[in-house]
């Protein structure tokens, strides 16, 4: 049995990990062998980050919602599968989440509901749909025998996350609420899945990542120095060893952070 | 300058905690002197508790409300401190927070909406009227010579929480979810308002609490033995505690379980 | 059956804690009509400490040792119980524990093994020679009918220790090694001994206590404060609760920190 | 500037994790073009591993200690650069570690010496050796242009441990005392040294590892399951991984698991 083209599905390609995420992560996947879906709220910059990944030789598609709630989410996973009708989902990322940085008296009740929204309640529907992709594979696709994507996983699902899912503290309190709920839905999920052989893992992001919005925030010795600061292509080669990872020995959580970052 | 009396908030009332946690709470907070006011989204069974807690001889009074979103709660705040216009609230205590025991694929969109409503975004808002009572107090109050309550605190915001703030696990990717939210939230509070003299506070409960409804899932022996459950006066005495350590050292995390528990 | 009166063994009384923190513990819990049997390796101020006590009115006394091996430790525990033959040995507290601040490369053997020795090794005989009293104590005394000291505890055994037994640190190597091994401790004996009555806890210092040392390093302001240290006063309080804890609610961890302590 | 050929320093040979473990590590490395330098207390069966490993083509060698204390470590350290005068130590991976499996009460002294001293005390010692050895190498290999090994870490220090790390429990209070202590000075070193592009980072094996040890205790199916058991190959895999992950995105902490393992 041949095993068929896997695809990526990437969510939140919007925010403020920016389009140089995106493109490490396709690139990265792409040189695996995927096709990678796009999903962001943000059409238009989204088409264009489709089409730029495109012209690297990858196969992009963009895929818009007009918000992260499950009925979107469930109806963008069956369009993703018709596009591909001859391939299977193998890899999911979530990428979104709401960041707030604020005193807690001026957070406002919609910074809240945004931040457990995209961060909590958006990944519960972003999960279901995941799980429920990788679970539709044939069994015999995770037999010890036969094993399409050798790894013996019917497929990966990784969480992008940050420090505040450790740690509360000041001025976090509506960000470290989302990213400590994610948190738990990861590993409630890398528990009640792995015995069906579905990696569920949760990236701890830790530092300043290298985007465009970034860039404008900091000086050239910032940009050019990779001690300092995280590159979304070194993300993108994590994300890509845990999808590889031998069933024997699967990991839950990983913390990334520039080699001289203060922690 | 004589300090007025002060006013125990206790929200979620009809929840699983139940009468006897209420009762256990407000005997505990009655007896250090505190007027009791009981919130809930169940206003008749509120009605009886309030009443039952008013017969042993405490000030004690129900404040309905019909669901818990931030301007209900703004607003239960101002009927309270209408209620007891000499008095001032001094404590504050969040015990909601909706439970979800089911697989992953079971647990609807409602009850992870739930889970994360009552258990993040609705102590937001608790929070934040329990913080701005606080911080209305006279700042008189917390110098180093005048201290109204004798600790030092100018109030005490204590949540309830249980040991699914601290792992996710098989069945409980919703409830982990917002109770990791809950102590994320508690957490950053407490480093941002300690410097304000507000004491936050997260109580762990690791075990199941003698309440009506437990009472009728256990055997008698169960019931009986103080070492293989929670009382729930013995919770209300950590939590009276709480609000009476000295400033010099006082506990963000708590954790209580009977003496047997495994763990 | 009357309960015999019972004694408060507490080591490590000339480290940095110092005669302040052995003052405030001694003092609260003869308040609980302990008797208090005083450790540490240095003899002559360990004396002082134990007279000045006992000017208090309290019933102390004082047991040197040479130094803290299984050997010694055992011997004292023998000479305690014979120095009081009717009474019972119903609480236990270690202090001790080298500290060290040092860059890793500067950090000596010696300084690696005294802090390993005194935070882990030490701790593992002290706890022996407690939980073997407090196990030799009659059964009848647990049961839930008879309960000599009213919360259902066979005794207590508590750990002092610090920040450092939850995160290693640059300058801490060998202090975080050493208490995070004695939190472990505290952590597999509480599981293992809670079953038979027996609380075990672990108190996280947070903060820079108010000793003679301490005092001659810092101003007055800050020795005036209770907001900005903890007072030995106030953590002998948290231990006494914690003593007194009904066993249906028992508490392993709790972290003490100055209310605007940055953490 | 030609980069010169590394080594891989691998310690804690003959205990439990045994002989496929190391060749896992060797082969895994050799791979990367380290020679392999394995130091164990027993001798005899060091020199058959170290044998059986040339075989495969890698460039192995054996360096028996008598025991794990620092001038014996410091010792074998100065032994492996003379073997190898002109190679750089590039990689060290610490294994050894006792572990001890009983009730409290019956935890001999020696037991807790031995696990604090082989899980603390030595690599305290060998870690000295392996950063010192890394901060020899000359500073020009890590500058932003010049990188001999590609991802910026002058060297990479792995240390090997276990989920008795992040918990104490029933049975386990000498090897979590040990484990843990483990983990604050791996946590410390990451953060005092990452600072000088030095990689130190700490792998949590949970779950049973197939060896020649554990194959005799446990059934034909076990052993061919993937899913149930780690493979030493699929760690060493990850170690490598470590090794090589870019300097703008290092791992502290991995936790490895077999995919169906309970946890």
């Amino acid at each position: 049995m041949a095993s068929r083209k896997p695809i990526l599905v990437i969510a939140g390609v919007g925010n403020g990990l920016g389009k140089r995420t995106i493109f490490g992560r396709s690139r990265e996947f792409a040189r695996l062998g995927h096709s990678v879906a796009l999903i962001a709220r943000n059409g238009s910059s989204l088409k264009r980050a489709a089409e730029e990944i495109k012209n690297t030789g990858a196969d992009a598609h963009a895929f818009p919602v007009s918000q992260y709630d499950h009925s979107e989410i469930q109806s963008v996973f069956h369009t993703i599968k018709k596009h591909w009708p001859d391939q299977e989902i193998r890899t999911a990322v979530w990428n979104a989440g709401h960041s707030v940085w604020k005193p807690f008296l001026e957070t406002t009740e919609d910074e809240i509901k945004e931040s457990v929204g995209t961060n909590i309640v958006a990944p519960f529907a972003f999960a279901r749909e995941s799980i429920q992709s990788f679970k539709d594979l044939e069994c015999v696709a995770i037999t010890r025998v036969v094993k399409p994507n050798d790894v013996g996983a019917r497929g990966t699902l990784i969480f992008t996350s940050a420090t505040a899912a450790l740690r509360g503290n000041v001025m976090t309190s509506a960000m470290a609420a989302g990213k400590h709920g994610l948190r738990a839905l990861a590993q409630s999920l890398n528990k009640e899945f792995g015995k069906q052989n579905i990696h569920v893992a949760h990236a701890i992001i830790d530092g300043v990542i290298l985007t465009d919005r970034t860039k404008q925030m900091k000086d050239e010795a910032w940009q050019l120095d990779p001690d300092a600061r995280l590159d979304p292509q070194s993300i993108a080669k994590a994300y890509a060893y845990l999808a590889q990872q031998d069933r024997s020995a699967w990991t839950f959580e990983l913390d990334l952070r520039p080699a001289h970052e203060k922690w």
